[in-house]
């Protein structure tokens, strides 16, 4: 789950939301989003598709780093050692607000969307997750672009992770 | 707090989200957000602004009406007498998130995006608060438009309550 370059592809992210409300619906399961650098961004897109209520619970957006523990259940030594721009951040966090929000899956970021560089790490520097009932997912991102560009494409490659785990795992 | 009619104005969102991290920065002070049928797109539009950071401690999506009680306090008979979409709901959700999260302000958002009604009420109908040390304000609004439109709308609104609690309670 180290960072790998991200391969260029259109803005597919109002398609990824429907197809993941549509599987989500068709299987009767719920979804949960804990965000940090997209700031509701995931949320967001879920919430655009009608339909959306029956399958998002909800999302915590834990931008405070302290948020990640008393509200996620994060490890607080694991943000002491790694910080909060870390792969098994981004997984606790999934799997925490799954349990927290009481849903199916969770999906989560954690990142750096710039200008410039935050908690030792370059701008661009993403993690996302996903947890369910067969267990997680994980992806590392060396995103480029600008703080917007950063959040949109965070928001699409999250979206996708859960589209997979959730072709992957359809019962 | 009935619902009037909201004026149409200019999409100044981008600039009010700029203000209010400007307003929050000068003051010490920091945010909190929860959220219903915007499902995280105030929280997404506070944290386009660089530095928001600083002053956003995050936000709670409670877009399914049971965690507007579990996570957010707001009351069990509350909910069941008045339902989801709801000044006093709008009101609770924001001292309880504000509360939650340790924020000088919360800000909340509830209401029917649409398309069709919800919960009792017509798509547009939308209440938004905000709760601050000197107190609360809220707003009720009846929006026009498509779903996009309508949750663009009350993200805008709620980010202008926002704004005008900081201006007058600069302390």
């Amino acid at each position: 789950m180290s960072p790998t370059a991200a391969a260029a592809e259109p803005d597919d992210t109002p398609q990824l939301a429907r197809l993941a409300v549509q599987l989500l619906t068709a299987s009767r399961h719920t979804v949960a989003v804990a965000e940090s650098l997209t700031g509701g961004l995931v949320s967001g897109a879920l919430t655009s598709v009608a339909g959306a209520s029956v399958v998002l619970r909800g999302g915590v957006v834990a931008y405070a780093t302290d948020l990640k523990e008393t509200l996620l259940g994060v490890p607080a030594d694991l943000l002491a050692r790694q910080g909060p721009v870390d792969p098994d951040v981004a997984a606790g966090m999934a799997a925490g607000v799954r349990r927290m929000l009481g849903a199916t899956y969770g999906v989560a970021t954690t990142g750096v969307a710039g200008p410039g560089p935050a908690d030792g790490k370059p701008a661009g520097t993403v993690f996302i997750a996903v947890s369910g009932p067969a267990g997680g997912a994980g992806q590392g991102l060396r995103l480029q672009g600008d703080r917007q560009r950063i959040r949109e494409e965070t928001v699409r490659h999250a979206l996708s992770l859960l589209v997979n785990a959730l072709r992957e795992d359809p019962g």
